[in-house]
């Protein structure tokens, strides 16, 4: 045969924010507020953790499913905190970052034709992973709801193809959270449907005020539900590479197969650095908590003074201001205040067209960086305005 | 829809290694030489760089191909050793673990109906891997020739739905490796033939007589091959989930995306330990194999001494006798030596039915644990021999 490839592999769209920020090497001076990634270093004692595991060379390979002493740290640091349990034996895999948990349960529940449904606008990584599997993803447009899916409008993308719907909340690019009313209509639509939910729930240790509340959390969903969890946000550690999957015993069995092949186990280092992570350290996502909450209401306030449409966020680190305002379309906008005003920011069309009209700035950034940022931004719309 | 799952993952076999090691948990007593790595520690200056980079916050996202010194480290080590050569800019993805590199590959290249031709007995992750893909393993028998892959019998087996060929050389689960006869036969055959060639040689830094040769170095196959590699063999770092890929990059280009999103990049203190390794650390395999050949050449001359026939194993650390005399099957005679005698080691046929007849035993074990497996295991086939 001739030397093809994989279509589905050719078609896997590389995402708009890293062309976009791929650029951002050509230009040294400007402002960088687009990284998904906590400015902060990981925790001491959870670094200290992972030196202890290479100093006592506990380097080897563990179960496919992860040591089951994280196991258990897993699954009491989210029984203590949101009230839902899973057995570790049985019902948890550690993974290689929320990215391979969410690769690895796609690989497993889907088919040819299946149909995911996504609330958009959302993280661009989803759509390709689904396609791959030979699925198509079915957009619910949250943009006339201030970001929240309605019950309503997922009750008619419902059909007999739908083998999943996922949520991301607290939401990245919206930094929305989902209010408890939402939740409830969703449930009580989705229990009546025989469909998988799987929830990515990475930033909810990132929520800036009441209590987060998880789709896990309704046991009515539970036989049908998996939780997608991991630990790059919430003690950033995005280069420990730990992510967390959680579901029903039964499809876990087939899921933890799925991941053995692909990866064997998630890097030991990182697993026993995890452990320290869920038990004495679990209370760190706090104080990062406090520093976002300041450059939040900073970075809100200002948005607001230049007259830009935005839904406070209450969780996460991103913010989405609407720049309908401004006649410039979302792609052409970023470029444009990238060459001319010195700031990258992400287009909002990189967040499936749902997000077109806006653009999403990162606060994981340090106080003047964002202040520098945010006076740039100002004074590019002005010029803009007053062209 | 109903809750059904995609039945390939169902259909996935798992390895029945693990099926085997699992046993053991009840056999406490049992002298273990079934496992698949190395029971040195990581060395120290390995070690000492992965605690560096956690000191020094080098824990966030690195590039998804993985860090750009770690690719520039690879290639150089690969060109001085073996003399081939490829681009750390474009050529070269850093993966969790040879593992995932094997994964990746296959999902960008195979489509449902392919088919792919791997010389047996071989590692039974293999196969899972690609009827996942919807493709279908084609097994080039080698117990006849030595188990080294005849280009006549692969010629044969060649059609218009072949998509790659597969190889592991230095051989797990029999320790041997190719003749650079066989090798210049293959490669004859086929650079003319539009498959792939994916060629597996992580044990290579295990080879105990004369140079290693990799499918790499000849150039005239460079168009389709696939190199992998990794860490967990050479430098004893099989938790650190360390591997590489090399390719054409045309096709990298695509193989790079389905890592992506797959995960993102492999552990970032695992890729500041890999560069150490690659570098300062480059001859710690030698060190190895001066303890893994004592123990192989102690091993082959107390089998010879049992009667068993058996091919001395040039690398890796497998030695995989023939029991045929014996008079049980691979899995039956495994079963019996862990309950009667006290040792286990792995059935041949969880290595390809083409492994029966076969049981492989690992000389990754100290000095004192193989002359106990080998007392124990004489015992019991004499103890067989006479009932």
């Amino acid at each position: 045969m001739s030397l093809t490839l994989n279509p589905r592999a050719k078609a896997l769209k590389v995402p708009g924010i890293r062309q976009f920020s791929n650029q951002l090497v050509h230009f040294p001076n400007a402002i960088n507020l687009t990284i998904g990634q906590p400015d902060f270093p990981t925790p001491q004692a959870v670094k200290e953790a992972g030196i202890r595991a290479v100093e006592q060379n506990l380097t080897g390979y563990s179960h496919n499913a992860g040591l089951l002493d994280l196991r258990q740290a897993v699954n009491t640091f989210f029984t203590n905190k949101y009230g839902f349990s899973y057995d570790p034996q049985n019902e948890i895999v550690i993974t290689n970052g929320a990215s391979e948990a969410i690769d690895t349960v796609f690989r497993t529940i889907l088919e040819e034709g299946d149909e995911v449904i996504l609330p958009a606008p959302c993280y661009a990584g989803y759509e390709p992973v689904i396609q791959f599997c030979g699925a198509k993803v079915v957009y619910l447009d949250t943009t006339e709801t201030n970001f929240q899916p309605s019950a309503e409008k997922l009750a008619e993308l419902i059909t007999e193809k739908t083998k999943a719907v996922f949520f991301n909340y607290p939401s990245n690019p919206t930094g929305v959270v989902l209010t408890k009313e939402t939740m409830d209509q969703l449930v009580k639509l989705l229990v009546e449907k025989d469909v998988y939910i799987l929830t990515d729930e990475i930033y909810s240790e990132n929520t800036f005020s009441g209590n987060h509340h998880s789709f896990a959390s309704y046991t009515e969903l539970r036989d049908k539900l998996f939780y997608i969890h991991g630990l790059s946000k919430s003690h950033s550690m995005t280069g420990w590479r730990i992510g967390f999957l959680m579901g029903p015993e039964e499809v876990m069995q087939q899921v933890v197969k799925v991941h053995a092949f692909n990866t064997i186990c998630a890097s030991l280092p990182s697993q026993y650095a995890a452990i320290e992570a869920l038990t004495n350290s679990k209370d760190t996502p706090n104080e990062m908590n406090v520093e976002y909450v300041k450059r939040r209401d900073y970075v809100y306030n200002r948005l607001m003074a230049m007259g830009l449409h935005v839904e406070k966020p209450n969780g996460a680190f991103y913010i989405f201001p609407s720049i309908e305002t401004i006649g410039l379309n979302s792609f052409d906008f970023a470029t444009k205040l990238l060459h001319e005003g010195g700031v990258a920011v992400v287009p909002g069309s990189t967040f499936t067209p749902f997000g077109e009209g806006y653009i999403r700035i990162s606060y994981a950034y340090a106080m003047p960086v964002l202040v520098e940022g945010l006076d740039r931004l100002e004074k590019f719309i002005k010029v803009i305005q007053e062209s």
